[in-house]
């Protein structure tokens, strides 16, 4: 496995010079936090991340999860490094301090879950699912569902796990067919089968939380009739004493392509106990509160595989000697030269880094948005919320197809030898190659970003971007790099509002192409900002290394856009016409 | 796994109304050959690919190749599986009927070949490489060498290897250094160490041909001083016996991504007995005789992979019932519409199959090509082989890069069961990135396509592909479909002609986008030209389904050529301007 390196210099140019963090605190009233502090906890977040999970990965990918006897091991050392981690309070970051959490901002705790994806996807899964958890409790559960299970969920005492998934119900949760039975004391006995459930079962905490979505005796049809439930693993009495284990049990865990440490189990409730979190039939709400947070933290497992695979591509590159590089001998002394002096291998190098950088841009910017909606007044509140619904369907999607991509890339770097495992370049395409799908494949995100978050409201969600991605364009110095920018969000958003009136059909079909048309000409924006930015920085290669990347991105990666805005405007009429028969030629 | 059954409606459309095979024949005066034992010869081949090698891959990706006392196994059934292949005379197909080989036309063979690509890459890859061996020893070996090994290659009772890579020599072969020592007799004692090798030991044949590059002692260094020797396993005596084991060793075999029923060795030559094939020192030339072979053989597997993951996609599109329509309820009788009806899955669906489609027109061009260049006169062959040249580097570097993509959006449609490895949609994904990889990396086949095939030569070989592509323009019937075909060469010609005298630095930036503009290009003539002729066939789906499959190419996959085109004439300074510690940002 490459050695990982947390990229700090990068996170701290754009915390600091780029998000200007401490005036972005000082702006919303944030006080126990600052720059320092924030360096402090990136500094001790990269330790625990290269010095403790990192190593673990390829072992874990070695010897997956085991299932025997009903009972999930993972590999050796995770269970460990999990108890580290909670020692460390790493796992209260986001916690509400009235449950003894961090309540830090996501400024703070978003960077360390970047590198926690770095370092170790699989082991990072399960903790990011209990944060989800977390959410889902704090926002919907009354308070003695609060009282008995946050602060438990909060320092990872306990972890949580999310079930909506059944075997013919995935995309289309309407389909599903768990049931809620009133147990007459408050609680549900909860029935049905769950696949797909990741820290279903493992060796790391004593009680496992499952969130889970299923149907109430009278509850109507489809979507409109789901309740969510908390049905822990084993019971807790009313003073917190953990007691009988309830009727949960793991029937088989799957055989996957990657991720493999990460134990993706079939969950079997058999009316096992379960308590409402939020209204009857209100669950998918609740359950959206998860699931919007998870889909933008899948879009950080993106961005985390893509900057490992980067790290390792470009250590072998340097390292690598084979033939001379066509500009003439740069290594005399050496058989040949390294390979880092092939134009074709800088190019999958720059791809890899233009992609990564700028994908961690979008990021930060997505977690400032998010600091805004939780200390903000409550316009930005408001104006914030609408940032996160358009951009969450964009971290989420097209930072999952960047991340298989770019490891993909990193893979071709070493040549055969990124076929061989032992080198842990393949695990990385492996790995990222889940993001893609789960939490809602990245289908599932373009239609959201076109049809619910464009479409519907008329155009509401894209304004609110659009004046937040104008006060970056309007702080570009350099003239010529701002009126650039200014033409990328005019063309942007001029495109975007003719597609507001298309029919559900074409909006289908152009869903896909939509979302990376604008996540290329987000990310050259951010972009043309970022470099900007870095002339004032006083680290003179970060200074000429983003001015040179940025000048690679618009040249060599902005003009796919013009490819997916091509099929923007035309219609789904191509793609319906094929009649089912004419698909085949067996 | 998906069942595979094989595109046989599509290939005898593409070999009889568009190829025009009994007139091709006829042209070149092959004579024992003709339509209808075309179509025996793939529908046998359709049967042994379904029937008895495709029910073997899942479980030989489970049970992988094992190395055991020196010795490998293969998985349960390939040994048997290669036993009816030889029997059944599959492996001389090509052979020279001197040696008891078929003599086939390559449009004959080549169909059944991507069966077995689609089937099982890990048991085809074994038998593809004996098929390389034979060229070369067919080629370059001497009287002696010929009447010892050909017949038994031919066959299959044996079987051959191709060892160059060296742990430090991989693109670069002018670092290896594997020695050859005359023995005084003849013969050559070969030491050294080589890697990736495919096949390099197994349980299906008696003996195994290893082609091995070599350094004799008073070799010129770098590739001039390259020779090629055949190592067999087991010495063969003068009148053809097995003897004694020669001093050829497997050191390991390595732990892959995928393609894991084909054991990858370390082999390790030991003074091994070895005979010269070719002449001295220009073992390079000789290697590149199955090197060519092989090369378009890989683009092969890209092709098989891709129609496997289609397969697969659109069998499961059509069963997974989730959501409803956009367009209006599908299936009112059913819980949800299959998604095939979703705008998005169609997308998906027929990326595949334009894809896949198109490269195997490009495929069986290319096979009708390499019959002209064995069967046609003096001036015919010369221009076949220019057309080969050309088009090797393309059909191996688009065609796998292809095999990735189609196969990663077949993991796509399946949702996160594409994920879970009893669907074997994720195998595909996995043995197909190995295409990208061997027998030259993809960035060294762009750097074959522009330097040496281009540009080299002043655009002769460019010249000689032109030609052949504008008769099939020409032979476009109806006329807006001419026209735009003939655009479409225009452009591309121009584009090359201007790139023909770019220095060698940027030759190497354009590289890899010249390789993908040129591959869209040139399948957008395909298309038109297939969707032209299918007009005139009596199957109503092939006339309308190649009709709108070529509307859903032009529309939508043919303008990523100007996304590679617009950064072909830049040169390579974008790529070359960061300084090394300009990567850096930990």
């Amino acid at each position: 496995m490459p050695q990982y390196n947390a990229p700090l210099t990068d996170m701290q140019f754009l915390l600091h010079d780029w998000l200007q963090l401490d005036h972005h605190y000082q702006q919303l009233g944030i006080s126990d936090f600052d720059s320092e502090l924030v360096n402090e906890i990136l500094s001790q977040g990269a330790k625990f991340a290269e010095g403790v999970i990192a190593p673990l990965n390829r072992e874990g990918d070695e010897h997956s999860s085991k299932l025997l006897d009903g009972k999930v091991t993972t590999p050796a050392g995770f269970a460990q490094a999990y108890q580290d981690y909670i020692a460390n309070g790493w796992n209260a970051m986001l916690g509400s301090s009235e449950y003894d959490g961090q309540d830090m901002p996501y400024t703070m705790a978003i960077p360390v879950h970047e590198m926690l994806n770095s370092a170790n996807l699989s082991w990072r899964l399960i903790c990011m699912l209990t944060e989800s958890a977390v959410l889902a409790v704090t926002k919907h559960g009354d308070e003695q569902l609060k009282k008995t299970y946050l602060a438990k969920l909060i320092s990872g005492e306990w972890t949580g796990t999310m079930c909506l998934t059944e075997p013919h119900a995935g995309t289309d949760l309407s389909l599903l067919s768990a049931k809620a039975q009133p147990n007459g004391d408050g609680s549900y006995l909860i029935s049905g089968s769950k696949i797909f459930i990741s820290g279903g079962d493992q060796d790391w905490s004593d009680n496992i939380c499952h969130l889970v979505l299923a149907r109430l005796p009278d509850a109507p049809a489809g979507i409109k009739g789901i309740s969510l439930f908390l049905v822990p693993k084993i019971l807790v009495s009313a003073s917190g004493e953990l007691g009988a284990a309830n009727q949960v049990s793991v029937g088989s865990i799957e055989k996957k392509m990657g991720l493999k440490a990460c134990p993706t189990c079939v969950m079997n409730f058999d009316e096992a106990q379960g308590w409402l979190v939020g209204d009857e039939n209100k669950g998918l709400a609740c359950m959206f509160t998860m699931m919007n947070d998870a889909r933008f933290q899948v879009g950080l497992q993106g961005l985390g595989i893509a900057e490992a695979s980067y790290q390792g591509a470009l250590s072998y590159a340097r390292e690598r000697l084979q033939s001379r590089a066509p500009q003439g001998v740069a290594q005399p002394d050496k058989k040949a030269d390294s390979i880092m002096f092939q134009p074709d291998v800088r190019r999958m190098l720059l791809t890899q880094k233009a992609l990564t950088e700028g994908c961690r841009a979008l990021a930060l910017l997505y977690a400032q948005q998010m600091d805004v909606e939780k200390y903000g007044n409550a316009e930005q509140q408001h104006a914030a919320a609408k940032v996160i619904a358009f951009l969450t369907p964009i971290c989420k999607g097209f930072m999952t197809d960047m991340g298989t991509d770019v490891s993909s890339l990193g893979i071709q770097v070493y040549g055969g030898h990124g076929y061989i495992r032992e080198w842990g370049m393949e695990q990385l395409m492996r790995d990222s190659r889940i993001a893609q799908l789960y939490e809602g494949t990245n289908g599932i995100q373009a239609a959201d970003l076109i049809s619910r978050k464009l479409a519907r409201d008329n155009g509401v969600t894209l304004q609110a971007t659009q004046s937040l991605l104008q006060k970056w364009v309007s702080d570009i110095q350099l003239p010529s790099s701002q009126a650039f920018a200014q033409d990328l969000l005019n063309e942007w958003v001029g495109t975007s509002q003719q597609l507001i009136h298309l029919n559900a059909v074409d909006l289908a079909g152009s869903a896909y192409d939509y979302m990376h048309y604008s996540a290329y000409c987000i990310l050259g924006i951010l972009w043309l900002s970022m470099a900007d930015r870095a002339q004032q920085s006083s680290i003179e290669s970060l200074k000429s290394g983003k001015a040179n990347t940025c000048a690679f991105y618009l040249k060599r990666l902005l003009p796919r856009k013009d490819g997916f805005k091509l099929n923007l405007l035309s219609g789904a009429n191509d793609l319906l016409a094929l009649a089912d028969h004419e698909f085949d030629y067996q």
